[in-house]
């Protein structure tokens, strides 16, 4: 199993944006819908032995399953449709409950330190400073945590600091998150770039 | 100077389509749209060695020049509206000769086998029957070309097999190809997975 847990600071808590506008009043959930994208999508395929929680402005985490996903397409609008959905069913999560709120999807009350406690796996802080992935084996269950288009709190990097596993970079050049997902699969699906 | 070549077969050759469907009457605009951004978004900083042609339907060919763009930004909507406005004008862009439609974006009436033989470098066909990528030198002014959510037609593939220098593949999976041009830009980052 490999998951992702992807932070979006300025994402919507309530259903009431436009797909319209995802990159402007929707709090750039175009990041978010992208990071979806690039978790799960192969060629013809979905990624089923993969997890992706969406961590919506430290209040609710929304969770695409791989394995039971049935209505996900690539593009940002009709993924930011499924958040929607799942942000209108966020008065039925009640305490850590989820509901689903479509197949694969589902919402909870929790936020960030609770959605990393949560979690069983290997924990990977991406970070310019980290280790070069080429230089890593592949763990086993890896859970790779990120941030939207901005960095991550420093609240959120005390948190992330006690409790990653390990910190790795992934290349010389800062990415966007989606496009860091994309690269960690492929470290993953080669076995690591060194064995493959 | 990294080039990327995306042909999109369904892709819209007039500029009378919505915003609102680019997965479904704009003939899968998204897909092209993701290729920009994956072309060109570092976090927070624009690729600006960096040149990607989109292929209108072997009709017209849309081309993105990091080092001039603007306007550029990551969510899929913006880019298609850029997209729009190159193709508001097509009747200007006249034999062969390009016009600029918005800054670093310009339309040239031109489809793939003549696009291809316009470009300098070294013209790499990404094909899952290729030489892995972590067995290649990083080459000079790479030019990969990718297909959209199609395969290659079969004419397609007769000029890449004409043309192409190379037949790489990125991993054991086939990849969308927003999600390989990360991975190349990846492996050219790092000068080559073996000597990062």
């Amino acid at each position: 199993m490999r998951q992702f847990v992807v932070v979006g600071h300025d994402a919507p808590t309530t259903p009431d944006f436009a797909l319209d506008d995802l990159a402007g009043a929707a709090g750039r959930l175009d990041v978010l819908c992208r990071c979806v994208n690039a978790a799960f999508f192969l060629s013809h395929a979905i990624r089923e032995d993969v997890r992706t929680h969406l961590v919506l402005a430290d209040a609710f985490t929304v969770t695409f399953e791989g394995s039971d996903l049935r209505r996900l397409n690539p593009d940002e609008r009709s993924t930011a449709a499924l958040i929607r959905t799942a942000l209108e069913h966020r008065e039925d999560a009640i305490g850590h409950q989820p509901v689903e709120s479509t197949p694969g999807v589902s919402i909870r009350r929790r936020g960030f330190e609770a959605t990393l406690d949560a979690l069983d796996g290997t924990l990977i802080h991406l970070n310019e400073n980290g280790t070069p992935v080429v230089d890593c084996d592949p763990p086993d269950d890896p859970i790779f945590v990120l941030s939207d288009h901005h960095d991550f709190t420093a609240e959120e990097t005390n948190v992330l600091a006690d409790r990653a596993d390990l910190r790795v970079r992934l290349g010389p050049k800062a990415l966007h998150a989606d496009h860091a997902i994309t690269v960690a699969h492929n470290f993953l699906d080669t076995g690591g770039f060194r064995s493959y």
